[in-house]
């Protein structure tokens, strides 16, 4: 049975949106993944997020650009947490989409990621449903322990090659 | 039969809204008016937003702060124009409201005025119905030669007692 | 005899105002186009504004960028509803162009769409026709449910394919 | 047990974070609350988000303003949810604290909410705990209804007595 | 006969205005000085900018908020120099009010000063008739030095008393 | 004897000031044109500014991008106008520079044009000196003329060939 | 002999710039204190700025509000770190100060401090001279124990009398 | 012994963290380079920060973007001056990273230079060490002597050619 859900405004979103789609499958994870306008088809999105709790959806991560109000709407209709990705825009840099999904009225919120966050939005999901799941809670302890080691990494390597050197082999 | 609608999110938005309905008055254009939250009763609002056509409404004219969706989930809804006002906010001034209301994705415009412009959303409403309304357009020009004529009773004014008394009398 | 009229300060902004263009003729509305600066042939403006009236112009469309005047100066104008599109600017993103449109003083109201919404300026001029036009009321309902099926397709091809061959498809 | 953390980075921010308090309370979540400053007094911070999990809280909700800090060190250290609270700013608004808080870099998310949103938060808190607890989410779902009523109720007062009476009902 | 000219939008803006007229008059400049909305009666604001050559007017300062026009509209029609003042707006702090002013499109300066800056309006003014008016220039520097005294006057009493003395009867 | 001066701080605004310097070419107007730093090199900028009077200099147009100081520098010593043209940077997109010209404090006005401005910098430089000179007045009114021509030929082009051929045209 | 030198643009700068030199004087760090207009007395400012290093100063903290050039220029003249306090403005909340003293051009770095940061300034000069006093350090050093007990204390009465109450007392 | 340490919470700043470390070296400053992650690796992190002083460390330059946290935990653990570089962001292009290091609450100061300002990071840490080094100071003043005369040397070079030739050779 599907545990969280991803849904976006648009398929133009889908490289955001996959990031969190391959967080969740590597922190094991089930999910159910779509393509939703509330603008352009209100009654298919109002059924949607009236019946995800049925479907066993725990969390909604949902991304949408702009005057963003996809996140928001979810939230008014789904009663547990959802999480709000602002996509990036080519004019005012995803200001205008955070503001929209971040500023939510009181009695609604929205849990906010960075923008374009598709990664960040995943992870979170994770540690919300790992509140009930040990096992899931190790994962993601797992894999704060590997970002740990990949900085370690490159500490190292800065260490032994010196910035000159470094900054060389990135210049590749 | 009622030809404009005025819907706001939260009964705070009353001051502006209020704007909007005295200038419709004014200008002899029939109305109705609520407080509707897409947010806190989406079911409630999906039904007037779909029902609003029936109703004889023509133009919807939305108020809503911060994350401000009920002007665009209207416009998701209502197959004729939407007006959105987006609200003054204490934090942000107004302009999370106003993103939140303008930036709409294509296909579904709302047409935006000015943070807090209630008298201007009505005029914007009485303007589209007088397009096919002679005399409600006849009565949109007497209000713009009224505004004008405020204007120059002003200018002569300022001309007659010059600007240091001008300035005396505004701070009394 | 024409029904909507589009003018854009430069000829820049052709791209964005060739989409309102665009839709109008998809949706079966007679407009005008052309090119006129409020800046540089304030004149030519003035004639141009205060005719189109008489012309059986019954909504203005006006595309401007930076300190964006030609929207708000027709609005001065013309007596029926003007719509303006911000355009991008390369410095500011278009929030210059946004501000100088939207935020109208009291009784001049211009209906602003997103930065660069040309589709939507469109969209939202057949929405104000339409207000006297069943037939073309009838194309608009007809032009949604054609953005509400072009969304469902895209679900089922996700909901088919998964979210990584989409993706990879996307990229090619 | 504890189950939630509400924690600050200065006493000023008590009156938001009281807001988290109080709907906590209403909805039956046990909660710790404390002052604790991640610049002022580094060494206990870090003793207390590393042993917030060993004394049971599932969820942290962290409210800091200006360079807020605060939201993102407990994600650093805490393995499970953090929701962070930008607090408003006497020069900026708030922005800053926003930025601060939303934009954190890949692996450590934040899951954020509106400039002083303080119930929000509570609010949030609480629908993460819910996806484990059936009694919870029931009350969840009964507070929501609350809000709609309150709505309706709102609704039925301006029909009643119209938009001029209510609004100097408001102003009194 | 005139040599500068002070123009507004609303007589709201008097008081800055005001500044720019104090300072002209101070420094020996003739000027007129009325209110014409740009908007509101585009025809008399139209012959006000044409005829103001032959007024004698060799420059303009146009004060105006918000969607700022008046400037932008002067200099399109005024062949010398317009210097423009951006109002501080309520919302949005005079950012509106600056961009719309500040960015012309190229061909059509306007010399933009501060926001609320009618002080350094009135110098800017004196500023340029100065460039051929030696007695003016003369002035000109000395109200430059007048400035310089009275920093210098400040500074010599710091010293003496002390800054706690200072600041002591500053809050008085 | 020149008339205008133009400075720069860095050589990477040469693109910019050159349009000025274009334009007061072909206004016929005597300019100098340097790169001065007051940062890098105060002393010789204090020299400069102070002796551009001496040398015949009734205007300058100073360019600088990101704290950009030499505007208000060359203001605060030079006792006739001084233009400010805010560089466009790459992270703030200008606004960094347009605020660090434009807000100066009373009693030092710098008259700013837009951001990367350098075409309308020249143009005000030369309506400055036409307010003593006959002759310049009458080339700048008839470079308006010309610039008002330009846009009646597009116009007339895009009424000849539609406007789907005149954008197609551009994309060439 | 002074080793810490403040200055401010303009008096009203004070209430900040006495918080710098209230951790002074706490600190045991020698200051003077003055008031110096870049723009309106550069003759002085200047040589204000270049004897400072033979009056034995080491820091100078400099605040500026609007277009503030007083810490920029302060380090272009000095060999020794610049301290730049962005003051609060009414119209832009500082964010003008800000990108005016943050923003330097590569070559002239001012180390800035929050906006209305006075007692930052005043303890970064103190950290900057304790980089070669070791009596000092172990000062500041004691002084953020200070900060970190007074913090302790505030948790610890939260905790004895509970948020409700802690709020209550705040109220008062 | 090391003088500065220059830490960058990602690799990915290393181009503008190695402008710091080119610097320092130019100007003859030990320092050591390291990347430590405050979010991914908390605990190695705080080691390192408490350990500095005990290496020599008398200076750190903290670079970090997007919700920069690490020069301002810097600041709250290292007792002498911290200077922090708020990088550059892809989507606010960097006005994220500088509100969360510069905006820092009272008590805990850090030093901020503009965005991507890593050489103007190194000059501050060695103008912070100069103030105790008559030797560095001596080589501070070389460097801003030969800024200067580079300076000079393209003005010389732009008087001799024209700008019109400059910039053509600008553009090869």
């Amino acid at each position: 049975m599907a545990k969280a859900a991803i849904v976006m405004g648009s398929d133009s979103d889908m490289p955001v949106m996959a990031q969190a789609a391959d967080v969740l499958e590597k922190l094991g994870v089930d999910f159910e993944i779509t393509v939703i306008s509330a603008h352009r088809e209100p009654d298919i999105f109002f059924d949607y997020a009236k019946t995800a709790e049925a479907r066993g959806v725990k969390v909604i991560i949902a991304g949408a650009g702009k005057a963003a109000h996809l996140p928001g709407m979810c939230a008014a209709l789904f009663p547990m947490p959802v999480i709000g990705i602002p996509m990036k825009t080519s004019d005012l840099g995803g200001v205008d989409s955070l503001y929209s999904i971040v500023q939510m009225p009181s009695g609604i919120p929205v849990a906010t990621v960075a923008i374009n966050g598709g990664t960040n939005a995943g992870i979170l999901a994770a540690k919300i449903l790992s509140t009930s799941d040990e096992a899931l809670l190790g994962r993601l302890k797992e894999y704060s322990e590997n970002l740990k080691n990949d900085v370690v990494k490159k500490a190292d390597k800065l260490d032994q090659i010196g910035y000159k050197e470094y900054l060389a082999q990135m210049k590749k």
